[in-house]
């Protein structure tokens, strides 16, 4: 004997492979969804196949749109020559809620990562360098995630980036360093080395 | 400007209502299905509507079916004289996996939880008691969760079950003590003090 029937196996497995979904998750997430009625059930599944219809890539950034464009690009308020490069949508979602960032966004996509077999051409970087040379873009920010694959992404960019034509282009990187609240003891020797590396005179006054 | 267009949002929110997801992971979930793509979408939305199509609950022992009876139910193999009492299907599936057990469960749909709303009437309770009289059970196993509302499940069912006309019912709980493989140093207090009371003689040869 099985030890699920087949539906409920296949409905485990099919979260299971979800992020951050464990064997355990999944198991308590497919008896929660059949004890909780097929009404609930319905409502997830139509949630999944709404936003999978409705949802994809806005055509000038690639941050997911609900239609050709996303509302940041379709924004006339943004500055169009400031431009943001990041991974993926949802770091888009994380800078946009500091506010500090009044710019557009370039989403590559994922980054450089030779295990998993992603290379450059698997990211939209020949769209990046048409859309600085198109939009009048000034300043590219390189904001990569502060990891090996992120980092050698952002070297990359900034490689591809020293061309003829671009020598006016200014590129930064996000700073590294004490992430805010956060206790000087517990921060790993990378970061602290970081924290140190860059760090800046204080303004005095009197 | 919302920070989700309404079809993520939707997504996020319906993820986010599943056991043990939280926000973040449901955003980490909704923008992994999308960047997977339509394919990956659609095999998790069929896999929902498939199993909540297709499962029901045993109309014996309510446990989760794929037909009118569960596989348990269903086999001649097993003793009819001994029951198991459980809160959840899931409880099922854990107590199967020992391979000690040869009887038939009930399932209880729950467990008596007034903050919840939850009281006896709520639970498969009558039906426990008409399957004891008409299937010939001689042993009732409650093996409801050792927790608060367990316990009192428990307390609640072994007074039900004090009638007349069941008089030769035995009625059991499963034991309470150290967990196996764990540390006499870390077991709490209540957990060390029912293992204390629960003591057994060891068996003295020679």
């Amino acid at each position: 004997m099985p030890e699920y029937a087949a539906p409920l196996q296949e409905l485990i497995d099919a979260f299971g492979r979800l992020p951050g979904v464990g064997p355990k998750s999944a198991q308590r997430i497919a008896f929660h969804l059949l004890a909780a009625g097929p009404v609930e059930s319905q409502r997830l599944s139509d949630a999944i196949r709404h936003a999978a219809e409705r949802m994809s890539f806005c055509q000038r950034c690639f941050n997911l749109a609900e239609g050709a464009e996303c509302p940041i690009c379709a924004d006339a308020t943004r500055d169009v020559t400031l431009l943001c490069v990041v991974e993926e949508p949802r770091d888009v979602v994380a800078i946009e809620r500091t506010r500090e960032f009044k710019g557009r966004y370039h989403v590559l996509g994922g980054a450089i990562d030779h295990l998993k077999g992603i290379g450059p051409e698997q990211l939209r970087i020949a769209e990046l360098v048409r859309r600085i040379g198109d939009e009048g873009v000034r300043e590219v920010i390189l904001a990569t995630n502060p990891n090996i694959e992120g980092e050698m992404t952002a070297l990359y960019l900034s490689k591809m980036l020293e061309v003829p034509g671009l020598e006016d282009l200014t590129v930064t990187k996000l700073s590294s360093g004490l992430p805010v609240g956060g206790d000087l003891e517990y921060a790993d020797e990378m970061t602290l080395g970081r924290a140190l590396e860059g760090r800046r005179t204080v303004e005095r006054t009197g």
